[in-house]
């Protein structure tokens, strides 16, 4: 009997093509996929994997969520441990837990959280490399907070989407957007129900633009209106990125601020 | 006129094969070194540069300290943006000021405080990878502490130094040994006049072993008493160590715990 194992998933991106499966690239999903194969002793094209987001080339998770098929006698610790023992130590499995077949990690999902961290400094820190984008000019965070109040609620976020993107609508609705500033340390929170491909990039980008005091807020206005991806700033660094958690109605970690890699199993 | 400069640079150590120069061999010293004799407009074999420290491959810093002979026009403020501008982003150099000719970085060094860094849970931390030591084993904090503070004050270190270490003596006063815990992050504060080669690495190592209940506390007496290298745990891993000051009694930043890359220049 086939069942479904739910995945929590801690991840550095920085050696990797992004989540999803490619040939010939190391990618986070491709990992999985060969892990699964050796761990339920089958081919890897008969693993069923799905997982919550297709993060970026790059990109950083703390709380990534998939699910897994299986009709072995693994239990879930095995997953835990096996797939941990057979990935590199990038990659860590930091819960399962057993799901109806009903439940899909992509399609299950009431919204997410995601983490968008600044190094803002002339200099770049040595220790931010992999973790921060670097923005040297000084950044104003509560004119960026101003702008990000704008981006809150249900709108049509054309404006901030990939030019390949291929979603079919481009409405969605953003319950969070929160500038916090600690030193030079800026981070910016973003939650919503869903998300277009760069869109959280693309929102970081334009409120540093704002940051710099080079757009006015009210741009943000204008975006959501005119869906014109020209009027944004860039696409923020990839590595400032984190997709901090997965929400799902019956799941014990709806924030993104619960200690990492905690949980029942340890 | 020959001018002396202090440089205070942090860095992540990932890349480099320590501080001291090696030939064919990529470390923060010959880094230094290239930047310099560029920003100087002199030969490399003319640069006179001294560090306070010889930190190990692997290991960071986030206060180290050199200087810097010369006598160019060059103002403080070009050997910080230049020597940043010449170097890769993993080396910042976070201030400069004049000193006299007679302060020498090594010698006129009063102590330096070392942090090392352990991420304590059964998984790796895919973001903790290259800044803090995996140990899986639950390590008791307050067992540790008991044997930190035999280490404390003035002590024959023989049995914590490596077999090639070429001190002519080996005792050393330790001022302060803290070890804190906040959840898997546990953090051991060393900080004393001058250290022997691996000592904070065999210091943690050591304390490890006593939090995992192998040692005893008072093993750490036995090896004072002794000087025995093999009762000490493994030298810890490089990675989880980073030099976070170098005191110098007229120095500001005599703690190790002040803002990172702040200071009067920015």
């Amino acid at each position: 009997m086939t069942r479904r194992v739910r995945l929590r998933i801690a991840y550095d991106g920085t050696a990797y093509h992004g989540w999803q499966r490619q040939p010939d690239c190391p990618t986070i999903e491709g990992a999985l996929l060969l892990a699964s194969a050796k761990l339920l002793a089958i081919p890897q094209e008969e693993v069923i994997i799905q997982g919550a987001s297709r993060t970026d080339a790059g990109v950083h998770a703390l709380g990534q969520t998939a699910h897994i098929d299986h009709d072995s006698p693994r239990e879930l610790w095995d997953f835990v441990r096996g797939l941990n023992a057979l990935t590199e130590d990038d990659i860590c499995i930091v819960h399962a837990d057993e799901v109806s077949m009903d439940f899909n990690a992509r399609h299950s999902s009431g919204g997410k959280t995601y983490r968008y961290r600044i190094w803002n400094h002339r200099f770049a820190h040595p220790h931010e490399l992999t973790r921060s984008w670097a923005v040297r000019k000084p950044l104003d965070a509560a004119r960026m907070q101003a702008a990000a109040d704008l981006l809150v609620g249900e709108h049509d976020f054309a404006a901030f989407r990939a030019s390949d993107c291929q979603a079919q609508t481009t409405t969605r609705l953003l319950t969070r957007v929160a500038v916090e500033q600690d030193g030079p340390h800026l981070t910016i929170w973003v939650e919503g129900t869903a998300f277009l491909k760069y869109m959280v990039r693309i929102i970081a980008g334009t409120l540093v633009e704002v940051g710099k005091g080079r757009f006015e807020p009210a741009r943000i206005t204008r975006m959501l209106a005119q869906g014109d991806r020209g009027l944004g700033g860039p696409t923020a660094a990839p590595h400032g990125l984190t997709l901090m958690s997965v929400h799902y109605p019956e799941f014990p970690w709806a924030s993104g601020e619960e200690p990492l890699l905690g949980g029942p199993m340890y």
